[in-house]
């Protein structure tokens, strides 16, 4: 028995961490084997972008300066590339910072928190962590059902969660749906719309949200450089707001929260447009990969709008992802997600999809 | 007006942010100079060390990947180098992340929370982020008065910070009177003690203070590697506490706080004795190079344990501050620090030590 816990706040003392993906050490570690893949994390498999590389190489000798804590240079990058003021932009250590400093900003005990059914694991996380209530709203068709949500809304209601496209099952909502939604939300009520994978979607049906903010100031889009853009490693995403919000959660993050080598890597590779275009071509190819051999073995799989794609695998899916650990391949069980018998999996280079259909066929096949 | 003033929580609504040292791009951008001196921010004047630069070209294609969440290869280095056991250590985006984990965790608005005036800035921040109140107590010669400070607490202290050495005075307190501090505190009240300075003191009069959470489980202990190990612009600090108490500051950490090229440069850092050993020599020659150059000026100063050192150029601070910027020297006004007529400055190399005596030499004069 912890005997500080009675000590925590109510909320952290139900506090049950998030649960990332397995690193290629751990597993390498523990069945001692040479070779690992992992899509497990939907990581972008390319490697680390020349640009990117350059800039972190080009600030090494300055480590031992504090990062510009005000993030003049990327904001300013993010700006043009953008069309969005400076001043709309908060910085992050990951978006998924942004998402708490939304919650740490405005969430308490008294409040409750909206987000859909198989919705990204931290914003049920994020709302434990500062005691409010959370609502999870039924999904349809393994994505949000945006009616539902808006009539889950309360006077309580201080927060509602949007993931397009959703992480774990890929469902992109349309455009002028999410709209609606946001138009009809009370003013009182903030809404994260969270665009970790937006690079990936399809140009004719991307939902082009960043202007929205000026007309619903309640709005938040989040977007990240750790998976299109390749910096998972590094840390870095951004929340785009009205200035009032931003301002808010500018006062509540801590001062040098961005990194030195993650603000110069993000500015290097929101300029390096050939990565991006590459990263994507990888992406289309190798989704055709994962989901034409699901199709030639018989399983059902969620179209998906990301760098990812879940597979039923019409049984408990907690035995085949401990199979493929054993032959080296780590994708990600989303029991916790109310999806026992999916497995997401990140899409891979050419070679890495191969490497897992091989895997998963055999496990499949009890060899 | 911002609209969402009065949506954000209370102690958010009153949060001014933390003003950090003006960063040398933004001198150079606004003046037009070519050369800045920046002694502003306790920085490591010798340019990141050899070591850890290579551990980070070493990790650099790896920043797709999410870093080890569990920070193995980090604790495991720290553990062995500082005898404590990995399950203590709780690692932080910087190790101010490490003392906002703890507000989080323990501090309500029903709490009252106990610091030195004079202490480092940061304490007020993090008090009014989670809407708790500040007890700050009087200092006596600058340092914490720690009789009056056990006196402060009360039945609705949930947090002591205690910095040793303290930022921007500098001075440092017995071990033994910490220790009896430490041991004389209720159960139940957290005790920060922050020794971001540690490595900067005298070994013959050092807090050997590590081993004690073991026997004082309400006790965090914060380092960084921000300051004598030169990796500020990387963001990397620790915590080391009780089992308890590192369980529930790891519940509430973000999975991912600290970034891969951070954790990599920091376990290569801890093993760079040549680097720190450095550090150390040049910080014992430029605090003898400043503080005879303040006595010939006439000018006190407080005796300084860190890599910095405080002194009172007898009027009002802010023009002097002023002055010296125009000069390209940039030093920290600490009139927020209660100590309008002190500037802090930062130990530089013994050539900026020596460009920034002659600019105040000729502030002074009026020249």
């Amino acid at each position: 028995m912890n005997k500080f816990l009675e000590l925590a706040l109510a909320g952290v003392q139900q506090l049950v961490p998030y649960v990332p993906g397995k690193p290629v050490e751990e597993l390498q570690r523990e069945l001692g084997l040479s070779e690992v893949i992992k899509l497990a994390s939907n990581e972008n498999p390319l490697g680390t972008g020349g640009k990117a590389t350059a800039a972190i190489q080009a600030s090494l000798p300055e480590l031992t300066r504090y990062p510009d804590g005000s993030g003049f240079a990327l904001k300013t990058a993010l700006s043009h590339k953008l069309a969005v003021l400076p001043e709309q932009i908060t910085l992050g250590n990951g978006s998924s910072e942004i998402l708490e400093l939304v919650m740490r900003t405005f969430a308490a005990p008294a409040h409750e928190v909206v987000f859909s059914q198989h919705a990204f694991a931290l914003y049920p996380i994020l709302t434990q962590a500062v005691g409010a209530q959370a609502r999870a709203v039924p999904a349809k068709d393994f994505g949000h059902d945006l009616d539902a949500m808006l009539a889950a809304v309360t006077d309580k209601t201080r927060v509602v969660f949007i993931a397009n496209p959703n992480n774990p099952t890929g469902t992109l909502l349309a455009a002028n749906a999410v709209e609606r939604f946001v138009a009809a939300l009370p003013a009182q009520v903030l809404c994260v719309l969270d665009e970790a994978y937006y690079e990936f979607v399809d140009p004719a049906v991307r939902t082009e949200s960043l202007a929205w903010p000026l007309r619903f100031p309640n709005l938040i889009v989040t977007r990240t450089f750790s998976k299109a853009y390749g910096l998972a490693g590094l840390r870095i995403g951004y929340g785009i707001s009205s200035l009032d919000v931003a301002d808010l959660l500018n006062r509540v993050r801590q001062p040098f929260n961005a990194n030195m080598l993650a603000l110069a890597a993000a500015e290097a590779a929101l300029g390096d447009a050939e990565y991006l275009d590459e990263t994507l071509a990888v992406n289309n190819a190798g989704m055709a990969q994962l989901t034409d051999a699901f199709n030639s073995l018989g399983l059902e799989w969620i179209p998906s709008a990301g760098n990812f794609v879940s597979v039923d695998v019409k049984q408990n899916a907690l035995p085949i992802y401990q199979a493929l650990l054993k032959k080296g391949v780590i994708v990600r069980p989303v029991a916790n997600y109310e999806m026992p018998s999916h497995l997401r999996v990140s899409i891979g280079t050419e070679r890495e999809n191969r490497i897992f259909i091989t895997a998963l066929s055999e496990v499949l096949r009890g060899v």
